[in-house]
C-alpha cells in the first residue's frame, strides 16, 4: 500500500530532522561554548535516531529517508523510476517539518533561515562528495553481504563521518535542505544548500558505478 | 506465574530509576559544571540500563517498566486490562524504591521533593507527545519487524531522545512520578508531573491510531 | 583441557585490569581535570574490553575473570567446586599481572600501593551490594533468555554502572584487589578492599535466591 | 576475482585512515585544547569506520586492511604466501590516499610529515605489542567462537585500545605508516615509525603460538 510507505519516508525523515536539529540545539546550549562536545552529542543523538527509523521502518518504505538514496536504488532497478518523485516529495517535506517540530520542542521561531555561513567551498564539497559515497558504500555492502546490519551500518558510519569528513557528513539532499531552516547549531545558509546537493547527486552516480561492481555477485 | 511477573515490573522500573537517578548525581557531581558533559553521561548510562532491563526481563513480564506502555498493550489487546492495575502499581513502588536506592547510594538524604522548575510549559508538554510516540513507535515497530532488536531500539531511542527533545524524554508516567521524589540533577517540580504524564498518556492514543495502521500487516 | 580453561581466565582478567587501570591513567592525565570526562572514558573502554573478552573466551572458560561469579555458577551446579579455587587464583594473578603490564605501558612504577581513601562507608558497601546484583542479574538472565547476548549485556552494564552506583561498580573480588596494587585513577586503599570484597560476596548469596527463582522456568 | 579483492583492501584503507586522521583533526579543532575529548571522538570515530569496512568487505577480501594480520593469515594457511605483498602494497598505498583525502577535506596542506615526538620509547613499545597481540586475539578468538561479531569486536577493541594502551594502539604497519605523513592529531615522527612496526611483527609472531593454541579444537 503505497499511502503507508509514503508515510513512513515522511515520518522518519521528520525524525531523523528532529533528530539531528534538537540535538544541535541542547547540545549547543549545554556544552558551554565547547563545540567538541556538541558536536559528540549531535553525533551520537544522530546515530540513535538513524538506527531506530531504519530498523523500524526499513520493512515499510526501504527507509530512505534521503533522494540520493532513492536515486540510487532507482538506478540499479530496485526502485521504481515513477515512485521517485513521490519519495522525494515526502523526504522534503518531512525534513521541513522535523525542523519545525524541533524548534516548537525547543520555545524558538518556527520560521528560520540560516546564517551559519562555513560551510562552502571546495573542500567542503569534497568532503560531501566522500560522505555520500561512504553512505552509499555501507548500505549497498551491507545489503549486499549482511542485510541486518544496515541500522547499525548506517547510525555509526554517520555518527563517525561527523568527525572524519570536514563537512560533517550532510550526505542527504532533503536533510541538506531542511537544515537550511534553521538557524541553529546544524543550520547551513540557503546559498550553500545547492553545491553540497549537487556533489551528494555527482556521488551517487560515482557510486553506481564502483560499488555495483564491487557488490556484484562473484563470477 | 503473576507474582514473578509483578516482581520483574518492580524490579526493573527500580533499577531503571536507579540508573536515571543515580547517574544523573554521579555526572553532575563530576563534571565540573559543564551540564552538557553531565547529560551525555546521564544519556548514556540511561541507555545502558535499559538494554539491560529489557533483555533480561522482556520474555518473563514484557518488561513494560512504564504505565503508558502497558496501556498502549491493552489498547492492542495484548495485555489483559485486569492485569493494567497490577503492573502500574509495580511500576510506581519499584521507581520510587529505585530513587530512594540511589539516593543512599550516594549518601543523600533518603526522602526528597524536587525543587527543579524548568520542565514545564507548551514546548515540553510538545516534547513529551514526540517522546512517547518515539518511544511506542520504536516498541511496536520493532515488534513487528524485528522482535530482538527491540532492547537496543530502545535502549538508543533514549539515549539519543536526552538530546533531541526539550524535555529529555521522560515518555514514562512511572519515571516521572519517580523523579518528584529527587532534588538532584534528573528532578521535576511535583506539580509539573502531571501535564506531562497527560502528555504521555495522550501519546498513547495518538499512537494507538497512527502505528496499528502503519505497523499493521500488508493488505 | 583444563590449561587452557585456566589460562583464558588469567588472560582475560589481565586485560580486564589493563583496560580498567590503563584507560584510567590515560583518562586521568587527558582530561585536563574533569573527572567526569575522565570517568567516561574510563566507563567505555572498560565496557569494551569486557565485550571483546567475554565473547572470545566465553567459550573457552566461561569468561568468569571474578570469584564472585565463579562462586556464584558453582551454587547453582554449574562449576565443579573443586575448580572454583584454580579459577581464583588464575583470576587474581591475571588482575595483578594486568595492572603492573598498564604500569609498565604508561612508563610508571611496576609496584604500587593505592592511596585513594574514598572507596569507604556504608553507602559504597551498599552500592557494592546493588552492583553485584545487577552484575549478577544481567549475566543470569542472559544466559536463562539471551545467551548471544551476555557479552554486549555485561559490557554495557558496568559501562553504566560507573555512572549509577556510588561505588562506580567494582562488583568482582579479583578487581577489587588488583586495583589495591595501583596509585593511579583506579586506585582503592588496601584497606578498603576487604569491605568491597565482603559485599561482593554477600550480593552472590542474596543474587543465588532471587535470581533462581527470577529466571527459572516457567511452572 | 582478485581486482576486487585488492580494491577492497585500498579502498577499506583508505577510509580507515579517514577515520583516523579525519576524526582526529575535527576532534582537535573543536575540543579547545582538552586532549580527553579530542581523543573519545577519535577513538569513537575510529571504531565506527572500523565495525563499518569490516561488515561490508570482509566477505570480498578478509577485510585485513593491516600487514600484520596479512602476515598471520598467512602463517596459519589461511592466506596464499604469494598474496601477501598485494595485499601489504595495496594497504599501504591505501592508507596514504587516505590521509591525503583527510588533509584535502580540511583543506591542510597534502604532504605533510609528522613532527609529533612523543610516540617512542621502550614503554610505548611495549605498549603496541600489546595492542596489536589484543587486536589479534580478538580476530582470531571471534573468528573461531563467534564469526559474525568481529566487526563489532574489532570496532571496540580499538575505541577502548586507545585507552588503555600508552600508544592509543596503533597496531597496524600500514596504519603506523600512513600516520607518518601527517602533521595533525594522529601522526608520528617517521624515525618513530620502525620500531612500532617491527614490535607489531613481534606480536605476530608471540600471537601466532599463543592464539593457535588458545583457539585451537577441543582435545
Amino acid at each position: 500500500m503505497n499511502a503507508r510507505r509514503y508515510f513512513a519516508e515522511f515520518l522518519g525523515t521528520a525524525f531523523l530532522l528532529i533528530g539531528v536539529v534538537g540535538s544541535g540545539i541542547m547540545a549547543d546550549t549545554l556544552s558551554g561554548g565547547n563545540v567538541g562536545l556538541a558536536l559528540l552529542a549531535n553525533a551520537i543523538a544522530t546515530g540513535c535516531i538513524l538506527y531506530a527509523i531504519i530498523t523500524t521502518l526499513g520493512p515499510v518504505s526501504g527507509a530512505h529517508f534521503n533522494p540520493a538514496v532513492t536515486l540510487a536504488f532507482a538506478l540499479r532497478g530496485e526502485h521504481r523510476w515513477n515512485a521517485v518523485a513521490p519519495y522525494v516529495l515526502c523526504q522534503l517535506a518531512g525534513g521541513i517539518i522535523g525542523v519545525w517540530a524541533a524548534h516548537f520542542m525547543f520555545d524558538l521561531p518556527i520560521l528560520q533561515s540560516s546564517t551559519t555561513m562555513h560551510r562552502t567551498g571546495a573542500n567542503q564539497w569534497f568532503s560531501e562528495i566522500i560522505a555520500t559515497l561512504g553512505l552509499l558504500f555501507v548500505i549497498f555492502g551491507g545489503i549486499r553481504h549482511k542485510p541486518d546490519a544496515v541500522p547499525p551500518l548506517v547510525g555509526l558510519y554517520i555518527t563517525g563521518a561527523y568527525w572524519y569528513t570536514s563537512s560533517t557528513s550532510f550526505a542527504n539532499p532533503a536533510v541538506t535542505l531542511a537544515r537550511g531552516f534553521t538557524d541553529t547549531f546544524a543550520g547551513i545558509f540557503p546559498a550553500h544548500i545547492l553545491p553540497f546537493v549537487a556533489m551528494q547527486i555527482l556521488a551517487v552516480f560515482i557510486g553506481h558505478v564502483v560499488l555495483n561492481w564491487l557488490f556484484s555477485d562473484p563470477e
